[in-house]
C-alpha cells in the first residue's frame, strides 16, 4: 500500500533542517519511502492525499502525561495543594475500566492534536497499553510505584509485582514499550527504589519519573540528605538506566553537571505549561541544551495541564523562556518546533524509529492546514506553528503508516462515542470530586 | 425579533458573579431582555437556538490591537529590534486599501474566536473604521500620531487634522467610538503631546497609547526628565481625560500611586501574550487591581502576539501571572475571565452598555461549545474557559443583537473571501517583506 502526500510544505526536522515549500512524501507500508519537491516527477500511489499547502511535519511526540487522568479536568484547578486535596484521594477511586476509558479518550485527543507518541505513568496501566494498542498509536507506558496504597495495590511490593508483570506482558510489542514508573524520589523509601533499578536492569527497560518538581522535595532532599535528589538517584544507580526525569524545574548547576556525565541515559521531559499553571517555576532548558542534554516537551497529565497538544506547550515554552532569558531572539520557533518533535523522540529513544521525515523512518507524520484564518500570512512555517496555530489546526495524522486523522477526524472512532463510554464510567468519580469540592 | 438561546452554561459576569447551569436568554432586538433557568417558563420567541449545554458568556473584549497588521503575521517574530527592522519600514508601504483588507480580515478572526468589542490603533484608520461598519462589530478606533513620516502623513501635524476629521466623521455612530492614538511618549513631542490632549478636550474623545510598554522608553525618560512617562504624561494632563494606556509592564509604585487618584479617567490595557513572546515582561497586574485600577486584556496586533483571540491570552495571564506570584491561587480561572469581559468593557468605557449578561445591556454574546475533545469533563466552566479552550470551541456569537457567527462560519462574509482580498493587496508588502527577510 502506497499513500503519496502532495502540494504540502515539509519541515522534515533532520540534521540539516531540510525543508521543501512545496513538497511531497510517499508512505510504502509503515514507512517514508521517498520525499522531495512537487517539481520532481512524482510517485505511483494507491492513494493520493493532496494536503493543499498545509504544513508536514513529523508527528508530535508528548514525552510526559497521565493518559488516564481525564476525569479530573477542571476541577480544583486553582486550589492550594491540589494533589493532596484532590489528586491523591480521588485516585483512590479509580477503576480497570475507568483508566481505560480515560487512557482511549485522552489518546483520541492526542491524536487529534497531531501527538503519534506519548510516555505516560499511571495505574492499572495494564488498562493504557490495552487502550494504547487498540487506538494504534505509539506509547511508553510505565505502572506507577508509590510508597502508600493505590487504587490498584496495597503497597510498593505488589505495584513492582504488577510492574514485573507488566513488562512480561508488553516487552516485545512492536508499538507499546514497557517501563517503570517510580511517582518521585520523595513518595517512594530507598529500598524501593532500589528494587526499581534492579527491575530496570533485569528487563533493560527504561524508568520515567518526577524528579525535582516540588520546593518541598528540594527541602527534603537538602534537609534529609544535604543533597538534591538527582545526586540520591545517582547514589541509587539511576543515572545508568534509561531515564526520563519530568519536570526537573529546580535542577542545580551541580545536577547538571552530573547528569552531563550520564547523557547518553538521562533525558528531560519539559512539562512548562503545568509547571506554570501552579506556579512552580521555569526550568532551566537554556542550561540543559548547553550541556548537550536531551529535552523533550510534554504536557503532564489532563488536570494539570489540561490540554494533551503540544501546541500550547511550545506558545508556552517560547513565551515563559524568552521572558525568563530576558531575549526574544532565544530559542527561535525552528527550535521549539524541533524539541516537539525530534526532541522527544530522542527523549522517548524513539528516534531510530521516528521524530523526523526521512527516508526509511517509520510514517508518524501530522498534517496542520492553512486555511483556517488564524494561519495567514506564513512568511515562517515555524513561526505559524508555534505562535498561530492551535490544535484544532490539525487535519491529518498518521502512525506507523495508518492514516488514524482524517480532515479532523478520528478515522476508527468516533469522539462523542468514546465521551460517552467514559462518562459511563464515571459516576462515583463525579459523585466523590463534588464532595472533595464542596469542601474547598 | 426575538431570539431564544437556551440549553447554556450562563455566565453572566455581573456584580454577583451570577450563573445559570441551564439556562436560556432572550434576545429582544439588539438588548437581553430576559435571562434564567431552563426551569422557569421559556419566553416565545422567532428564532430558538439550542445552545446544547455550551457555555455562554459576554462577548469578550480586546483592548488593544492593531487590525491593520495582518500582513505582518510570521514575519521576523524572533528577530532583534524587530520594531525598526521589520515594523517600522514595512509600514511605509501601507496602503488604504490594504488596511481595509488587513482589518476585515482581523475583525472576522475576531468574531470567530468570541472576541465582539475591541479598542485598535493604526494608519489610515478611516479604512479600518468603515472595515468595522462593514463587519458590524463595536470598536474604539483611533489613528495613530507619530513623530516622523508614515504611509498616510508627513509629520504629526498633519496626523494630528487626519484625527480631527476622523473624529468629526464618526463621533455620532453608535458602534464606533473616534479616538486619539499618539503611539507612545517617547515617539512623540512634548507640543504634539500637547496637542492631542487639547484635541481629546475638545471633542471630548479617549486616548489610547503604548506607555510603559519599552525599556529604553524608561531610561530615556529617567535620563532626560528624571521622571517615569506616566509621570510626565500626567503633567501634559492626560490622566485627566479618558486614558487606555497600552502595556504598562514598567509600571512603578509611585506610577500607581498617581494614576490611582485619576482611576476613574486612566484605564490599561494588558497585553501579557504580546508583552512575553517579546521577552519584555510581565506588568505588575496583582498592583494595579489592588490600587482598584481597571484592567482588560488585549492581544496587541497580529504581528506582536500572532493571534487576536481571548483564549490564548487568558491562558497567558492564568501561568505568567502565577508563576510571577509564585501562587498557583492568584487569579483564580473566574477572575480572569472577568478581565475578559467586564474588566475589558469598563476599560473601553463600555459597561454600561455590555461586558456582562444582564436585562437591557446590548446582546454581546459569545457562545463557547463543549462537545469538542478538549471541552470535558467540565467542573468548572471557568477553569474550562481559561485552561482547555481555545478560539476554535467558540461556535456562536452576537454583536449588538445580530448573530455574526454560527456554528463556527461567519453569517455574512466568507473567510476564504476575506483572505483572497487581503492577498490579492499584499503584493508590494510581500515583496518588501522578503527582502528585509533575506537581509536578517
Amino acid at each position: 500500500m502506497k499513500q503519496l502526500i502532495k502540494n504540502v510544505q515539509i519541515l522534515t526536522m533532520d540534521e540539516e533542517w531540510t525543508e521543501y515549500k512545496d513538497g511531497y512524501l510517499l508512505i510504502e507500508e509503515n514507512r517514508i519511502s521517498q520525499l522531495g519537491a512537487m517539481t520532481d516527477p512524482l510517485p505511483q500511489a494507491d492513494q493520493v492525499i493532496d494536503g493543499k499547502k498545509g504544513i508536514l511535519l513529523p508527528g508530535m511526540i508528548n514525552t510526559h502525561t497521565h493518559a488516564g487522568m481525564i476525569p479530573f479536568r477542571s476541577l480544583g484547578d486553582d486550589v492550594p495543594d491540589r494533589l493532596r486535596r484532590f489528586l491523591f484521594p480521588l485516585e483512590q477511586v479509580m477503576t480497570p475500566k475507568l483508566v481505560r476509558a480515560s487512557a482511549e479518550y485522552a489518546m483520541a485527543e492526542m491524536l487529534l492534536s497531531g501527538v503519534t507518541a506519548f510516555c505516560d505513568m499511571y495505574y492499572f496501566e495494564d488498562e493504557v497499553a490495552q487502550a494504547a494498542e487498540a487506538m494504534k498509536v505509539r506509547a511508553l507506558l510505565g505502572e506507577t510505584i508509590i510508597d502508600m496504597a493505590t487504587c490498584d495495590a496495597k503497597d510498593s511490593i505488589e505495584a513492582l509485582a504488577y510492574c514485573e508483570a507488566f513488562i512480561q506482558k508488553w516487552q516485545n510489542h512492536a508499538m507499546i514499550t514497557p517501563i517503570i514508573a517510580p511517582h518521585a524520589p520523595n513518595t517512594n523509601d530507598p529500598e524501593t527504589l532500589a528494587a526499581i533499578v534492579a527491575l530496570s536492569r533485569k528487563y533493560n527497560v527504561p524508568i520515567t519519573m518526577h524528579v525535582e518538581e516540588m520546593t518541598y522535595e528540594m527541602e527534603e532532599f537538602a534537609k534529609k540528605f544535604q543533597q538534591t535528589p538527582i545526586a540520591y538517584l545517582h547514589e541509587l544507580g539511576y543515572l545508568d538506566q534509561t531515564f526520563i526525569m519530568a519536570h526537573c524545574i529546580f535542577m542545580t548547576e551541580e545536577d547538571m553537571a552530573l547528569v552531563k556525565k550520564y547523557k547518553d541515559n538521562v533525558r528531560i521531559a519539559h512539562c512548562i505549561g503545568a509547571n506554570t499553571k501552579s506556579a512552580k517555576g521555569v526550568a532551566p532548558v537554556r542550561g540543559m541544551l548547553e550541556n548537550h542534554l536531551t529535552v523533550g516537551l510534554g504536557t503532564d497529565g489532563p488536570s494539570s495541564g489540561n490540554t494533551l497538544d503540544l501546541f500550547t506547550q511550545m506558545r508556552m515554552f517560547a513565551n515563559f523562556h524568552k521572558t525568563h532569558l530576558a531575549d526574544r531572539g532565544a530559542f527561535p520557533a525552528k527550535e521549539i518546533v524541533h524539541l516537539a518533535t525530534a526532541g522527544g523522540a530522542k527523549t522517548l529513544g524513539l528516534f531510530d524509529q521516528v521524530g523526523s521525515l526521512e527516508i526509511g523512518k517509520q510514517a508518524d507524520l501530522t498534517l496542520v492546514e492553512t486555511q483556517s484564518i488564524n494561519m495567514f500570512p506564513i512568511f515562517d512555517a515555524y513561526s505559524a506553528l508555534v505562535y498561530s496555530a492551535n490544535a484544532s489546526n490539525v487535519s491529518d495524522v498518521w502512525v506507523n503508516g495508518q492514516q488514524l486523522v482524517k480532515e479532523k477526524q478520528l478515522v476508527q472512532k468516533d469522539v462523542q462515542t468514546l465521551r460517552a463510554a467514559l462518562y459511563q464510567q464515571m459516576d462515583q468519580f463525579v459523585t466523590e470530586a463534588k464532595r472533595k469540592a464542596a469542601e474547598v
